[in-house]
């Protein structure tokens, strides 16, 4: 048995470089890779999509808001039905890319604040789910454990993938706490290493304010942008392998 | 016989609007889509692919250097491989709405300054070309008539669209008169009909500085974005019935 | 007396054109100056504010969210000292344009949904009146009448404008009925003339549920972005006049 | 005796993180600060402006062309009226965020593609100047030595700044090897040295093909983007001591 290990990679943009690309693409199974509205331009994804074809890691679009300077990360109040169109969009101009190089797009997962828009707003959510399933009803749609997106995913025919953190905090509610919250992130490996193997051994964590709460994890994300995150890859693997 | 009729839609911009797209669409055969990067945007793009799938019009992408400030019209200096990344990405990012749409993207006609470029620069006009081929080598190439980007087209194995202009007047070497310079539109609409009816009928031109050339007519480019737009296509459609 | 009548202005942007920006001049006393982060781009500005100058119009700020897509009108989550470095940004770069003219700048009100979140948060507030005075302290600020900018104005030692509008409704707490909801937009010349009248003779204004609450009229804001604006402009010149 | 040290600063934008502004500000006694075309955001610059004045380093605006994803690096055909636009508009962003800080903005030097272009073109080089000269007489222009923006800044009666850079060649008409070509840099920290120095005290320097070419030296520019950016710094700045 083994279990997805999924990354946001060609988060470059020009001449603004980010990420160890080539590092974390030895230890993971799947990449979301930036479109261009967040991070990333065309030969970045160009690029990035050569790299994970070469290492056989599974390729997924990984669309967000419009919004280059916050990264995506800051939330914009955009309706539905602009969500459908941006995220057609989105995933279009990546798999273009892919098709070139002989390769296929195999799942969609948003981008960070509209990753956490999808995860408790219905619409939202059902937004990127049609838009995918209106592109590619193969694709498969990565969110949040047990959020809306998933929800929404089935709804529109999908298969769904569950999403886990390592290194965040979970509220009880299941969402992960927000950055600007303190104690988000997990800072400890054995703390993050103890959560996962938690999660994937009992279906269980524990949510910031100490409720035990039920959690489905199918992928484990892995952060790519700072200098530890191929130490924690490693020892990640490490400790899966003794633990299942 | 039945010549075909292209014109650039799709170029508003969110709150900005642009051009008579639901009246041109009544009377051309094929519509160039702005792709986002010179003009157009996921939400302008799916509108207007909708409007054009409900006219039974054929749909191209229509590519552009990335200056949503100048429109696509000035010549920006971007090496070959990154040409064949953005276009590849326009493509894809339009293509992904058409599919979603149930249709079906036909053609590719890159815009502005690109599309001067790639009519006398080589590298440039087979990155387009490579890219689309790349995409699908069932995508049909617009260029301008005998210019290097439908040379390009043919060599990357595309069936390619020589087009030609009707209000503008063309150099000796088979160039449009730049828009910079005096000459350059023919602002009577008589002397534009007569120059393609002529082109249509013997396949030649009279350039500014008065040498007859050769030229191949497949498409007729009509212009979308002013007021007489709709009554010059009347003329035109008219005309050419007579002609032929 | 006289009261000053706004208007938002130069809301072209590059091929994009917004407005009838030359015929509204001839009627308003402040023009609010769009600063490229919206609307407007350097040309347009320098363009506008010529014609500002020409006409004898006092020449303000309109800086706004850095969303030329959602033309400014959309909420982005942006923390205050980020709005405060933005605000300081979209001034200089238009008070740099006036005073190359030979012109000064004399105000600033910010844009659409900057505009209304500084009418209600006390922090995007303050951060736009502080921008405003470490810029210049002899600068007037325009806000929403009785909102938290005018508040936040005078906390830092700047002139406020209470602004009103003819064509709005209000709520019964002092502030806009949203666009998205029914009965946001006044259509009849002459409710919106008599909504104005009131305002100024009596100060009062009847909210959309009926309430009657208080409201100083410094600075009417016309809108100029559509056909009968022109019209409307002489029709509630006319009314003031015979009001006053 | 003491020659200006300048670096090109504030070249982070929203999560991209560039260079090593604070290492780099203990060296240099002027600082060029990204104006958000190029590179640079709002808050950038803020940052970067409190750190130089806190470092006693003069402020200089460093306009771009607008072009993120090319770092302002490539050619963008833009008319001189408009470049006037929008270097004013850059000179006033930064303006207002050194004012707002209680410094004061004393040059201006063009980026990247915009400053090759000014080097070589009048009408680019004079809407520089004029631009400048509009928006403050008092201001200093930087310049490729011995170019037309220096002609140019002398035309428009500002004072100006010859620049030369210790690790770039020269062709034989004194403007810099492109970057494209071969020998562009210079990789020895030695021959940089050797270079600087003797442009220093003999006012000379040999272009790559062999042809001594007068030079007047009159700033340094170093460069802040790359890990050895700081030891060069320090050797140069060693060097010169002992020389002069």
């Amino acid at each position: 048995m083994q279990i997805d290990l999924n990354c946001d990679l060609g988060e470059s943009f020009g001449a603004f470089v980010k990420g160890n690309d080539q590092g974390i693409l030895k230890r993971i199974t799947s990449a979301n890779i930036a479109c261009g509205f967040h991070s990333g331009d065309p030969q970045v994804m160009l690029k990035t999509v050569k790299l994970a074809l070469h290492n056989g890691v599974k390729i997924g679009a990984h669309p967000g808001y419009p919004d280059l300077q916050g990264f995506g990360r800051r939330h914009i109040e955009i309706p539905p039905e602009e969500i459908y169109a941006l995220v057609l969009y989105q995933i279009g101009a990546l798999s273009a890319i892919v098709r070139s190089q002989g390769g296929q797009l195999s799942h969609v997962k948003p981008h960070g604040a509209l990753y956490n828009r999808a995860a408790i707003d219905i619409d939202t959510a059902n937004a990127i789910a049609q838009a995918t399933a209106d592109y590619d009803p193969g694709l498969c749609l990565y969110g949040l454990a047990g959020s809306e997106l998933i929800t929404a995913g089935k709804k529109a025919g999908l298969k769904t993938v569950n999403e886990v953190f390592a290194d965040r905090t979970y509220l009880s509610d299941g969402t992960l706490t927000p950055r600007s919250q303190e104690g988000a992130v997990i800072h400890s490996d054995e703390q993050a290493l103890a959560q996962v193997i938690r999660m994937v051994k009992e279906h269980k964590v524990v949510s910031l304010d100490g409720i035990e709460i039920d959690i489905l994890p199918e992928s484990i994300c892995l952060h790519g942008d700072n200098e530890k995150a191929l130490d924690f890859a490693e020892k990640i693997i490490e400790a899966l392998k003794q633990a299942i």
